[in-house]
């Protein structure tokens, strides 16, 4: 239903009011809350997994792994806010000899953090999301759009959340929820009208390279423009080396298949793309992810408006001149299910037409033969930004092949050596935010605990007392963080 | 001189290659140019100053404490760069067990960094200052667009980097310098074009916010968005509390008055608003500064275009029908010289205008008079961006004055308890950027060791082979980094 302007309005104040509260508590004290959210989400009976299948059609077998992923994300990053990991806590003590004053600097929340919800993740990437565990980490108050794929879904997580704020007597605005397409009785766009709103200080989104871009645009035209962290998905190729093509052509194809169709290829991370050289092993490779194709079953998908898009710009690829299908799932997917598809180019073709490069959301992919080395690095050099590129290759192949790795490095958030990019780990080490369009700011990770660190600014006390600095800077240390003090790291007390 | 597309071009493509050594280097290699460098410019003699003092106008003491000033930047970004503290290296191990994957991220450098000199600090934020310094110990090459304020002592800077990197053997491209107006031949800027260039991938600047702002609007206009650093200075409010007036009305107005007139109030941190309470020791306080304002003497400031800038912002502040000029130097200035001045207003006038908040660039000071505490918490309120804040209070000033705190934290990148806000620290705790508009991205500093994380961004390995893995994230930890080890910071060797 479409909220009025006051109604919108209304919401954004009381997370502007609340962030007066939220800036003054403790990461501990931000961390207690969270894993209370978390136990509160695990608490969660069959209700939860059964709404969110009526209204996803995901499995419920990922649907209980992701709600597991939703806690286990609201745990760990409570626990390195507890930690201060993400504060870059620094301290230079006073010398009177040389002059130096005494100056402390930490993380302080941005302020509201306008997040939307994504269809592909109804737990893990929506409204209970990471988006929200980390915006709250950092101190922000969070305004949750919900995705409208998944509307009760989203209102059972967003009664939970409130419950728990409510259990620690914070003020009401540390967490709102909105539904809704437009503002009541205008065009605006509701999600461009917060985004835009003055109140509002950062934004959190997954979902398409439209949305995303034109979010983007909404903030940077602001009178005081904010972030807008936008992960926009990638094709995530795979380079696929001669040595480890020659070795395991048909364990890599069952990988890749296995990975490709892996939630109907529903993911960021989805590798919808494998570029080798031509010959008899890049033959065999293809052979079997043509046999493993055609056993895959169609399965459904988010919603019929993601199936329909997805049988379209398969159509649309499939139906280049330069592009063969090379197979399909031997079993007819229906309307609201995802065929798996495997298509072929050259990579001359791949080369003289970016739309071949472009992300098709589902289980679609398309193996790209390269002449050549030359024309491999070329095809690497021409990729757009991308949250990963998987090299599946042996040891000697890579090494062998440093200078495709140091193309890759320029393209992405993440490398991996074997394995595939879907799965995308909860770790402070994860990387999951790639060069534009990727992502709309590569600099952060919207997946580990560092994704907290989207939603803080450093703040500076100079010469501060003692008494009324912030818990994460006295002296006495009383929170036992780690802190750069004279540029050395310590967890001491001064 | 205007300098043709082509010659611009070949210069960002030698930056462009030059970034395809640079990121293969350590930390350490690059930490050791960092040293070469500031070597270099600690040996320019006197030919350096003499430059400057000619071209700026600056006075010699001055000259020499900016240039120990840079030298003290190369090296001690050098030594974080080294050290890897803005790396934020984190490493998870493999669990074969939980079926978790070897993840590793560090950070790397965006690539080719243009850098705008800025006019008040021909050395520290000019060519071969703080923004140079933390881009290249990011692993970017640098293009200096050179200021047209102090061209020679650009260009005698510019040949000492461009030495060292030679002598170090490194491309050429890692450090470029053009001077010029506008793309020879075109009415398009310079900067403009270079910002807009696809080889740009991130933009430092300091100077004015019409200046700052138009190079944000470009940035974010690119196919591909890239970060501006602009530093645009504030006016940096300085909040006298009862207690403390009541105490030092005479010291503080010292203190004061010797912050705003040095440098001729040319430094971005220059303190150009004081708040406080109506009453006997505010009184005492203004009559002591304008005592303080007469006696001073005018200086010089940086070029004639500064100098009328200054005197017509001040006519302008000044012919304000609410504002009333208490004092200025009792010695009239030249053209080229910027006359001291101090004027008066009250709480209610500058709550409702707010060109009164605006920055007069010089040594002019705004005494605002508040009627009662709810007009001061409200003034605090009204104000925009600033880098500093400063509350010149007793300590049981500050803690009765909590709400005051609380809202300039919303409004700073620094606060200081006493003190004057300029002389800004070269330390890793120091703040130099706050919200918008003193700072494009308050998220960032320009001073201090971590100015170097504003050129760089993660990048995750995942099962990567320990002999192709960066020196950086190794797990002999040959440069014996501190990273966060499966959560726990160590030193140590895996």
């Amino acid at each position: 239903m479409d909220q009025t302007k006051e109604i919108l309005d209304a919401y954004v104040q009381k997370a502007v009011d609340a962030f007066q509260f939220l800036k003054r508590t403790t990461v501990q004290e931000r961390a207690a809350l969270m894993h209370a959210v978390a136990d509160a989400i695990e608490a969660l009976d069959d209700q939860l997994l059964n709404l969110a299948h009526e209204e996803s059609a995901l499995p419920m077998p990922r649907l209980q792994g992701e709600k597991a992923r939703t806690v286990g994300q609201w745990r760990s990053y409570g626990d390195a806010v507890a930690k201060g990991t993400y504060l870059d806590a620094r301290i230079d003590r006073a010398d009177a000899e040389k002059g130096k004053n005494d100056i402390r600097k930490y993380s302080i929340g941005l302020g509201p953090v306008l997040v939307f919800g994504a269809s592909n993740f109804p737990f893990a990437f929506s409204t209970a999301g990471g988006d929200t565990a980390s915006a709250i980490g950092a101190g922000c108050p969070v305004l949750v759009k919900a995705h409208p794929g998944h509307p009760k879904t989203s209102q059972l997580m967003a009664d939970t959340i409130s419950k728990a704020v409510k259990k620690f007597g914070w003020p009401e605005g540390v967490f709102g929820h909105v539904a809704g397409d437009r503002v009541a009785g205008t065009q605006t766009l509701l999600g461009a009208y917060l985004t835009a709103h003055p109140g509002i200080q950062a934004v959190g989104f997954t979902g398409s390279q439209q949305g995303g871009k034109a979010l983007v645009a909404v903030a940077a035209g602001r009178e005081v423009p904010i972030p807008v962290f936008a992960e926009m998905g990638s094709v995530n190729p795979v380079f696929a080396l001669p040595q480890l093509l020659e070795k395991n052509a048909a364990e890599l194809a069952q990988q890749y298949v296995g990975s490709l169709t892996l939630g109907t290829g529903q993911f960021c991370t989805n590798p919808g793309i494998v570029v080798a050289l031509a010959g008899a092993a890049f033959d065999r490779f293809k052979e079997a992810v043509q046999e493993a194709i055609a056993e895959a079953k169609p399965t459904a998908m988010l919603h019929s408006g993601i199936a329909k898009n997805y049988a379209e710009k398969k159509q649309t690829a499939t139906a280049h001149e330069d592009v063969t299908v090379l197979a399909q799932s031997a079993t007819d997917a229906d309307a609201s299910q995802g065929q798996p598809t495997v298509a072929w180019t050259s990579g001359r073709a791949f080369l003289s037409d970016a739309q071949l490069s472009e992300e098709v959301f589902g289980p679609f992919a398309l193996l790209v033969e390269a002449e050549s080395t030359e024309q491999l690095l070329a095809i690497a050099k021409s990729l757009e930004g991308q949250l990963t590129a998987t090299v599946a290759a042996t040891e000697e192949d890579l090494e062998a092949n440093a200078a495709l790795v140091s193309i890759l490095q320029d393209k992405v958030g993440r490398l991996l050596f074997n394995g595939m990019p879907t799965g995308v780990e909860v770790v402070y080490a994860m990387q999951h935010g790639g060069p534009f369009p990727a992502t709309s700011d590569p600099r952060f990770t919207s997946v580990g605990p560092d994704a907290v660190k989207r939603f803080v600014r450093p703040i500076a006390f100079q010469n501060w007392p003692e008494n009324s600095l912030p818990a994460e800077l006295k002296s006495s240390n009383p929170l036992q963080l780690t802190r750069v003090v004279d540029g050395v790291y310590t967890a001491a007390a001064l």
